[in-house]
């Protein structure tokens, strides 16, 4: 197979009044990238100019696989042409049996993990509730903690958690119940907030009330793609258990292989007593949600949390066929890890070359290029190059790549190429500004 | 066509093993109805062992045009085979663009309605989150009007809407910022309960804070049926305007078709500021949900209320196709029209042979049949003769019938006489182990 | 003795610049009484340039022995003569023991009442918190319910039971975990609110949490003098021990005979779990606050809530008084009786005099003039005659006679008189204007 | 005058029957100190049994003045015999210009300070809700940030700004709207903690919402004698002004001179928004609180927060007296400097021959004995003496020494020389225990 590299963009903006007339303003990524997308495959997304984008973006880490993974996209025609069950609320079905016989035998039993599994709303958010739900419940406490820059979705409970200033002001009323402190190496290299966290847990007069939970992404990927440490998350866990608090890893956009493995936290000496998990879920990119758990929390009583869509039956198949496609064997891992290097070194060198700093692990990594402004201009630039790419952190002011895991690696460096030239124009520009 | 008007249910329990080791207890409709289920079009569901129901669920109305229509598959598989974009998050599509041309020309146009389209995470609970942000944003007050016996969502926004003690009693913490007042009946028919509001409002020491926003569904669906009168509607919107507050009418449940129009509000002399869509609004049952509102509230910033799966394309496909399916022409509205009379007639004689009452409007309709034991005695021996129905209420006390709104009228004459059969047996056995 | 029935008042207007410069201009109602006083005794307050006032404010029922009775002021005097302690946090002090002592001697012994007193902080709205985390702490539930119209204090956890919005609107916050039902009375004669209040509590769809207590006060003193009926307040006793909850009766401002009885609910037929009291506790005016309840309820901690001020002993000594001299035979709530009669009488006359209704109970009776425009005229002319009288309500529509209760009979009617001429002059002028 | 130096307590008990039939087990300080008290003068508290006790407990720095000072006392029964205004709500009176003239010449002018004083209900909890009351509706924000070991008092809006987790839980509702972030030294002497805050207010995803106000104390009284410094203060206030939040100083117990001057802040150049005062400020031990704020920011609506007790004129005048006796010329600030430096240099010895630490400030200290146990050994063993003196901190292991600010030199030796002597019993006894 002859791999295409070069990305082929079209400069013509397409008729847009639809859009102006019929969608709400709350649109926001189809700002920066205003094309009309008609098609997808792989690593490639098409406009209807004939125009060819190279996915660096990957819906935020929902497509790992790519877009319209041709495995996938079999299995869920031919599940659809067999007139299987589309909806059926939580009611049994052999797309849901296929899925937690996979879960459990690809994902679970080789990694010595014993969850259960709950169908949420397909959303993330909608997990995060759950989760939190479950741990209130259990410990019979309210206030959750989560971290500085850290991110959980957008409907009450899980925005609370949010620590997004314009995301949580959105809300129109206070956000309760949740305090948030200071995440693995937020206040710089010689304070350990592990540390700052147990100090405060210890002491009865430090106004922070004892934790049901406490909810934490091992990478934030809105957050600015900060990696926590294995030593600070085991420091964590420790501590959530001393505490008598449920841990949470919310990885829905670190796991299913983003940080080199199925889950962020594995190899990392700890198990979290509830996980969250969507975007790549699916596989495909259809809405999917989980919250797994320890079998000794399951105490929900039946429908106490439920939801219409909580039972998405394509999403199942896609699921069970990405599940077994890609986490069979060591195969994709292995891929990752190479991939991940390669990335790493990249961004590496670009960050050196410009006295700049990089964040995240595995394939979920970026260059803080210092302000959202600069930022901003270089993923102009890589679009107009015909790539993809969008930026995170408190002042959008880390460019993040969020390739799809499948990438060729001639096209992960063709697209490196177009980001670093972006960013050399961009600070030279800026920096050409600035000298006069 | 010849019409298939018989179920026929299998005995043999399936194997379940996996659901008990792996889906967490918060289950609910798998465990009233334990088989598993394979296959579906139309009105009927089949199970693994050869097994076919009469879905008189729908997917507690998710399934207003049945399962896997033709019409609506076959888009969705050309879509797919032809790589159509599946995730794009927010970006412009084809599917897009097609599917709001189409709510555009179909639905808002011939209804005089001016709104704009907000596609929330796709689930109903999301599309109310992003309703009370947008009201308590517009207005800058916190608190909403809900209902007794209102039913809203399961994320802690929603669900602090939702009337539910159980539910409510799930979240873990308090849900603040909403006041449940009096349904329309809710104090026998003697009491106005839109004076009871009126009144409240406008004291200024009733202790009810002025509210951002007054959300109501026309008919009740988790809630019991209840339907509200046109003018006990009229006047709640006339409150709201009065006192600066929005109203929102969650259509999630009542929309659709569900009770005779594609908004259950039609023809009612008054248009909701915001209306909140889910369930059949995809057609297909895929996960999709919507938030419309005048586009004078359409204040959002970019981004501030977002979603991974807020464009999933699928349900574009679907929805558009369903749109232009059933709602081009008036066919559809005089289908369910008759077959609503048909249903109103039938649950009228029931409830007259008992003594008891029925509930609902259109195709939204019950009967109460005292208690949530009798209603699942009732609900079982339906199951056992292959007829899949559910109870909604309080208690659990009222026997809800959302068959899917295409069903053919001997179909539905079918499913009623084992309906009524139940009923009788239920009914009889439970007054003759009273009597004892 | 000559009683002494006329006032004098002086029309000078004081030096009121230090209040200007230094006194937040939160101060009420000094703007509409603009005079220095620099005495009082019994009924009657002096000014600095030789005016005389008759009180019928009292204080706000705080007052309901008259300014510096002799009795009191000689305890006083001579408790702080001896070096008596007059600060000593929750030491046991003589005072205190007196205190304890008549407290069970005079008042609950005769009545059958076993309650244990707790020393809040000595101001209502302390007492009240103490009473709701009480009730919190027992129950492990949050919800209280209060009443429209209930007043109950300024703190933020008193101020959410308290319905009036512009009080309320001080918050600056939302105020939770309180729920407003509707008032003896509050939708007309033909609505049974306590009915509606347990069908809301019986129901578990109906959105109400269940709760930990039920608020109520037996005439609404700042809402506007609204007196429920025995019958409503026995309903809503029992309705609180069958749904779990604690009922307590505030009686800062209906109790120490202000309605005619020591407590506001004595000879209803059911006893409050527990009660709070400050105003005319003390007797003299000095801040003091009791929060009693029954023995099983006494499940505090110690120090679990305190407060510096706890302990006035000064106001144990003037209350232990007030109790023996007031409450020790039958007279004091024969002549309450009596004035109460006369009182009534007097407003009913001037009532049906104008087409007005009146309100209230014993020695807590007021007019409704229509509007606070027109009760402001009326307070106006008053003040301008000598007399010192304020309004209520939830417009400030209620002109309230809250005189002394040792007031002697003559001085009274002369009270009266010129709350009546003022009246007549207010509507007739009103009426005159509005007829132009 | 002849110095009596030395106590002489009683070791009967005296009969407690009243208290355990009619007062609530709130009570805390009887438990510890068990007679029965009936006069107190300057330093010195007499029980009933004859016995004296020296109190360097001073109703928690209530009585800086002593008990019963001569000057206060003279004045109150001048005013009482001459019929002075007791209560009076809120008018003008004598007694009130009087205060608020000397408040102004005596304090505000001298010291260049330009505040306008509101008489909030008064108790210290009362001057902290009119306080955050008063920021949150100037900034319209929500958020106040208090400090670790912070403590403002019991009602629900101050509580949630305390950090005691034993008072917080009292609430029985979660406490919202306030964050608790470390105070000065809280992470040790390498953590600069205003730099964290500095850091969290700066960044838009830390989850820590734009504060309306920060809330400290100079000196943590009840939170364990933790004084900041000056430098930190001042940072403090820097960042309030820059992050647009009013610093509030509550000056409750730290202020009349505890700590060196009239106000614990004087000469640290800054100025705060809002001062909260109450506990020695009437002199004597009566109730009075007071919120001093700038001028500009005196917006309150008449009545917006009011309370029955906020004008105690007794108070007004024991208060004017205090002023005008001790803060009128510079002896009291050089009496209280050079007791405090002999508090300071005792206290460094005790704590010099244990290997203890010693906390605070002027004569606002206290020494660290390790656990509450130990504390309160000494504290009994201080008490079997004749000493009053109690503890604080997270777990009450610090001894305080809050004496009378006019005690003689000598006697304030002879009541350390007893707590020395208690400190090396305790330690020795516990050591010897451990030993074995």
């Amino acid at each position: 197979m002859t791999v295409t590299t070069q990305p082929k963009p079209t400069s013509a903006m397409p008729d847009t009044a639809i859009y102006e007339r019929r969608e709400s303003a709350v649109r926001s990524y189809a700002r920066a990238m205003p094309r009309q997308f008609n098609r997808a495959e792989g690593v490639w997304m098409h406009d209807n100019q004939g125009g060819r984008y190279l996915d660096f973006l990957s819906g935020c880490s929902t497509l790992n696989y790519g877009h319209n993974h041709p495995v996938l996209k079999a299995a869920l025609v031919d599940y659809i042409a067999g007139d299987g069950i589309t909806h059926g609320l939580d009611l049994h079905t052999d797309a849901k049996a296929d899925f937690l016989a996979t879960l459990e035998d690809v994902i679970l039993r080789p990694r010595g993990l014993d969850y259960r599994a709950m169908f949420t709303g397909p959303t993330g958010t909608n997990a995060v509730e759950a989760a939190i739900k479950l741990a209130r419940k259990i410990t019979g406490r309210e206030l959750v903690i989560a971290f500085t820059n850290g991110f959980h979705g957008m409907t009450l409970g899980a925005l609370a958690c949010t620590g997004n200033a314009a995301k949580r002001g959105g809300a129109g009323v206070p956000l309760s119940h949740v305090a948030h402190e200071p995440y693995d190496g937020y206040h710089g290299p010689d304070v350990d907030t592990a540390d700052l966290l147990e100090r405060r847990l210890s002491d009865p007069s430090s106004g922070l009330d004892a934790p049901a939970a406490i909810l934490v992404e091992t990478v934030q990927g809105e957050g600015g793609l900060n990696a926590a440490s294995p030593q600070w998350l085991r420091r964590i866990a420790e501590i959530a258990r001393r505490h008598g608090a449920l841990m949470i890893v919310d990885d829905i956009q670190a796991g299913c292989g983003r940080t080199g493995n199925f889950f962020s936290f594995e190899g990392m000496g700890f198990t979290p007593d509830i996980v969250t998990m969507a975007k790549s879920l699916s596989g495909m990119g259809l809405p999917f949600a989980l919250t797994l758990f320890r079998p000794e929390l399951d105490q929900w009583a039946p429908g106490e949390h439920n939801g219409t869509f909580r039972g998405n039956n394509h999403a199942f198949v896609t699921a069970t066929a990405a599940l077994r496609h890609f986490w069979g064997d060591a195969q994709f891992e292995q891929d990752i890890a190479r991939r991940g290097a390669l990335l790493e070194r990249r961004l590496d060198a670009m960050a050196a070359e410009h006295g700049l700093s990089t964040r995240g692990r595995g394939m979920m990594r970026g260059i803080d290029v210092g302000s959202g402004e600069v930022a901003q201009t270089i993923t102009a630039a890589c679009f107009a190059q015909g790539l993809i790419i969008e930026t995170s952190g408190a002042h959008d002011e880390i460019v993040k790549v969020l390739a799809p895991l499948v990438i060729e690696d001639a096209v992960l460096s063709a697209g490196l190429d177009i980001l670093e030239e972006s960013i050399r124009s961009a600070l030279t520009v800026t920096y050409g500004v600035a000298a006069e």
